[in-house]
């Protein structure tokens, strides 16, 4: 039930690093939360050269920068094992170093998400969530990432 | 007094389709809401494939993830309809399965928004805004979306 | 310990703008906060024709939007001064009316942020995080924007 969106400079990542990424943040994202990892969407954007700034001058050299949404209600213990895990499997993903890597995380009430067109649960309901989804749908969620 | 970011896999939509999406989430936050339509910004991204994953495997189908940032201070009630009926017709205007949309919604506090070079006002309070605006401004609002 | 993301139509700005717009975004964070230039992100995205509405209709002119995620924390007048100052800093290096401005902040808890790789310090306690961070990340930091 989370977004995750990673921003790199353009031509840093091939199809393989992105893929290996994608798996392992939404991986962590389960582990830690204990979400089913169907919950997990991860999105890439590339960043042109010149349009990347950090400390008011162009970035040189690689950064790898993920912000996520994330559904509110958990333990900041959770949060701060999630944010570091997601650094770690980033950092190792994207083979920079650890000083390359930014990663923030933004709550949301989950009545303030939509996710395979239903509303979402307070964290610990998603067995009922499913349970009460029409047949079709928790089938096809179920099957996601299989 | 939000901007909505509307994410798609590359080519998915056509320019009628946008537009139509535009209109109607634009329509759908100002009825429900009650703010004035031309509060609405909608920005589209296209993602270019390889760069999405849902469940950790790359995204195959169809897809529409908008997220919202929004005034925060309305009632839940609110802002659960304001959720499923940004559902509702971005499932309309992208022609895809229900299963297939995804919308979230973050509030801020409007004394952390500018638009059109003016700090927000709380909701509620649109009409005292306007009218404390430079004759100018206020006319150049109220002619967008006209 | 921001980052602010940047949207303007394609070909909006040039290198130079650019330059210009995340300096003073930079300067302008750090006057108000008190927070090291080297915290600041700018990333910035141009949006292709048709892919931008207002009010439910195309954008039409000049359009400049910033959002910003920045720490928790602070006292509502400094973030006031920050939204209105990053207003005018945009406005001159875009060289737009005012009107054609739009900035948001979002923040987050300290402990939802990895920057250079390290969990965030609260605001103010920025002097004792850079003192307890290995030496070598350190003279990195502080190396950034100089």
């Amino acid at each position: 039930m989370p977004t995750y969106t990673v921003l790199a400079p353009a031509g840093q990542f091939d199809s393989a690093r992105k893929a290996e990424i994608a798996r392992n943040v939404t991986r962590v994202h389960s582990e830690v939360t204990g979400a089913q990892t169907f919950f997990a969407q991860v999105v890439f954007h590339e960043i042109g050269a010149g349009d990347w700034f950090m400390g008011g001058v162009p970035l040189a050299g690689d950064q790898v920068y993920v912000y996520g949404h994330i559904r509110g209600g958990r333990p900041k213990e959770m949060k701060a094992k999630l944010v570091l895990g997601l650094r770690d499997v980033v950092q190792a993903g994207a083979d920079v170093e650890k000083s390359k890597v930014w990663v923030y995380l933004v709550e949301l009430p989950p009545s303030h998400m939509v996710e395979y067109g239903h509303m979402l649960p307070e964290p610990g309901e998603e067995a009922a969530w499913l349970a009460a989804m029409p047949a079709e749908d928790r089938t096809m969620l179920e099957a996601i990432g299989r």
